[in-house]
């Protein structure tokens, strides 16, 4: 098994946080996207998206999407268990799991990627040439505050994300944390001063080992 | 068990299906959007995102996300399988319906959003307000473009969207592919025209009672 990566970006940083939760590593192949690797013919050919991660197996077969590479390592390997025990607890974090996907993501994608020089033309993932639009970089910083107070309402009073333990809802939540603190400076963003469930879930999760790990 | 509803917008479809699929009916609770009820403090209670469908369990527990609801209900009702079988299976189900999800929705609905009067300060689903953005029109429609060619290649050779048979993925594919075809003449969208497989895709999932039921 290997993994089309790309040390430094929000996605394949969950599939890491998953694998080391898990105990688990394998070959990966770096596909540099400062250098657009992933636009070349070699790469479209793995993922027509050209996006990372993807997960190939050992039979050739190709995963794309962060929630499938995930779910199918799970499925290989049970434990710890980071998708939930029964039918109401994977409910739950397969929800929450897709909420931080929708609702804070592309919040942070949309100011990212229409402002900064290295997505001119790029404002979306993919082979598809977007413009970028100056305001939508406004609106993302918008969404992404909005985002994050609603990740405080939610952990108040609450140790994590989807559960009463840690799930890859905290992974993605957290990577999405983390891509908004980068942020933070140069988007004059806050994200965790004056939102203090949100910063005490990060100082939570923070102790763990598989965060702590890489970028 | 009850199912907060909108019979005429795309993500509730979803799970009508699969109910209609799995042989299941369940009450529901209709949320007017025409009437912006989704945006009511009673709805903001069920769903702080102001979004349909929820699920509600018979111990009250709520579950949006369609995936979510679609899998809580795989879970009780393994049959007719929807979700794959097995690792592998499950994997490649999980991976087209993310990017149907993640690549087909969001371009059809920025075009829709950011023209139609209704969306008009609501842009983007949700409580927070936003000004629609006119460029935003054409990018969707460009989006939409390049999904559907996208779909036409993947269904070249296949019968369904992930596996060998019917599955989740293809029921997100054909809500989308059903809602780009009632956007085409307005939004000068081609959909079925001129992609052979996505249109015999079309032909084939439309003999499933499932889909000739309802909106």
């Amino acid at each position: 098994m290997k993994l089309y990566d790309y040390a430094y970006a929000p996605n394949p940083r969950r599939v890491h946080i998953f694998l080391a939760e898990k105990g688990l590593d394998m070959e990966r192949v770096e596909i540099d996207l400062t250098k657009k690797e992933q636009l070349s013919p070699e790469y479209q050919a793995v993922n027509p998206l050209c996006q990372v991660p993807v997960l190939e197996t050992d039979d050739g077969t190709r995963i794309s999407e962060c929630v499938a590479i995930c779910h199918y390592l799970e499925d290989l390997h049970p434990e710890p268990n980071l998708f939930g025990s029964g039918p109401d607890e994977r409910a739950q974090v397969l929800m929450w799991n897709h909420i931080v996907e929708q609702e804070g993501m592309p919040g942070l994608a949309e100011a990212l990627r229409n402002r900064i020089n290295n997505f001119r033309d790029h404002a979306l993932p993919g082979p598809v040439h977007y413009a970028q639009l100056p305001e939508l970089v406004e609106r993302g910083r918008k969404r992404a505050r909005h985002f994050l107070d609603f990740m405080d309402r939610r952990l108040t009073g609450r140790e994590y994300l989807a559960l009463g333990r840690f799930t890859i809802a905290d992974i993605t939540l957290r990577v999405a944390v983390d891509m908004a603190a980068r942020m933070a400076g140069k988007f004059d963003l806050t994200v965790l001063e004056g939102r203090a469930a949100l910063a005490a879930w990060h100082a939570r999760v923070s102790e763990r080992p598989s965060i702590q790990g890489g970028a």
